[in-house]
């Protein structure tokens, strides 16, 4: 039994294996991006939660690391695609693709990353490959769903709450939930284990979407790596905007309003008078009731996984670790 | 048995019947795009080779569908991002994509029409899909690698016909091939008649590669779609001037290398003046020899594979028919 940190350097490992052999292969204008999309580390939460899950069923934990590349390959693929659309620059203190490369190289290096997640399941049984494609396949589609709906949001003020937490359901929690899963389907676990795998994940996943929309705003500058307030800057669709325009009164609507449209405050300003409604609103103390809610339907879903209670600690203890971030 | 014809005829409802369950799937403005650039028809050689493969080794053609319907999404995303990357306005006679919509509406659907179609494959049985995939997923990534050599040449003037006939060969035959190849997999045909089959496919697929840089410039105007001359305008990288490139003497190489570089000619004189040096050169000849040579060599496997005479008219009725375009 591996502990969470032999696993994330396992994960590490790989990783970096795998990037030296993009780095050179040819065209190299396609696959040196890609090299350079992974090398850019990131947490790498979701490969270690498909050993982490496959540990749970199996001791030998390196069959699983095809299924974990495909995920992680699979994760960046999105971030290199969303940063394009986003017109983003910067992606974990580095230039983004589109930036350091150009856009072109970025649309089809993105291309291939898509193309290759799958190729890494290629290393499984015919049964296990069937099982895992539906689990994956399923996934992808949602999470381009999810994108897109993030999209429409941009333009849209009435998104009420259910359907953002469809969003980031879509966006972000289906592929944390499909890491689990496809963990125990590699472990040739029960689907029935693998399903409540896929819920735990599904419902720690939003817990996860919420506190960064938490910590956005309410959170050490210190500590957090990026900076504070940028969601507001953005005029981004957070769970605390999108709850603030639900509980506000008419005048305080209209402050909310009137900061999204205009841009006659500066940066700081309007993060302090946004800051200073979600207070008189209580937003942080409802988005921490949410998030204590998910995360303890993540929680109900471990305890119903037929293994014995020293694994269940270790999805307790990874739960922990996703959510324990700098607050 | 079916004829050629029928099967085009159910390649077109079963296309049909797709675009009218995406046209009105959630999120409209990720499935909508792809309803429209499936809707805008093309030739859709690339099903009616999966389902006339099948074809020759079993009768119940609705099987190979799913596959069929894989194929043509694919191509059909491959062209969604090309028109970007090109920055082509029109495709099939309407707006591209990216023009009609956005170019993030371009790049988001065309991410899920490639996650699309490998959810076709997804109604095989484990063996099947494990067999299709191995061929689809290692077709789908060389199709990049064609893609990025492409692009690659764009800024060389050194580009050999090997490296070249490297390029058109990944970016057109392999899918081709491919075609073939899981048309008989869907089939449970030997997996040495598939192969046969690919190779079959891969030689056409170039043939017709050639075929259609020749057309760009000996044409009759009133047959051929498109402007004649269009990839000269563009300085592309052809079999032709490539060919050109390699037997001109120093005398015709730079009057090629100055047409290429300056922009003093208006385009009918450039045509005109190329052209005149493709005549010098038989470039016409040398091209269609090529062709030939492709042609014969994709017959040839053909003659290799086991099934009765019968049959294999409907592959040379199908080569024929890829091949005597308007010419």
């Amino acid at each position: 039994m591996h502990t969470i940190h032999e696993l994330q350097n396992l994960v590490g490992s790989e990783i970096e294996k795998e990037i030296e052999t993009l780095k050179f292969k040819n065209p190299t204008n396609l696959y040196s991006p890609i090299a350079y999309a992974l090398s850019k580390g990131g947490k790498r939460f979701r490969p270690l939660m498909v050993l982490l899950s496959y540990q749970l069923f199996k001791s030998e934990v390196e069959k699983a690391i095809p299924a974990a590349m495909a995920i992680e390959v699979f994760h960046n693929f999105t971030l290199l695609h969303d940063d394009i659309m986003d017109k983003a620059e910067m992606r974990r203190g580095s230039l983004t693709v589109h930036k350091k490369y150009d856009e072109n190289t970025a649309i089809l290096s993105g291309d291939a990353m898509s193309i290759l997640a799958y190729n890494y399941f290629l290393n499984y049984d015919n049964i296990e490959l069937s099982k895992m494609l539906v689990a994956f396949s399923q996934t992808a589609i949602e999470v381009c769903e999810g994108q897109q709906l993030d999209m429409d949001f941009e333009s849209r003020l009435d998104v009420t709450i259910p359907e953002y937490i469809k969003m980031i359901t879509l966006k972000t929690a289906v592929l944390l939930a499909c890491s689990f899963k496809i963990g125990a389907i590699a472990a040739n676990a029960p689907m029935s284990s693998a399903d409540l795998l896929y819920s735990f994940g599904l419902n720690l996943g939003i817990a996860f979407q919420l506190q960064d929309d938490l910590l956005d705003v309410f959170s050490d500058q210190n500590k957090f790596g990026k900076k504070i307030g940028g969601d507001i800057i953005a005029n981004k669709k957070t769970f605390l905007l999108l709850k603030a325009l639900e509980l506000a009164n008419e005048k305080q609507k209209s402050a909310i309003l009137s900061l999204i449209s205009n841009n006659e405050n500066d940066n700081d300003t309007k993060i302090r008078l946004m800051t200073d409604i979600y207070n008189e609103l209580e937003i942080k103390k409802i988005t921490n009731e949410n998030i204590s809610r998910y995360y303890e339907n993540a929680l109900s879903f471990v305890e119903k996984i037929d293994i014995n209670q020293n694994l269940k600690l270790h999805l307790t203890e990874v739960a922990d670790m996703i959510m324990n971030r700098d607050h």
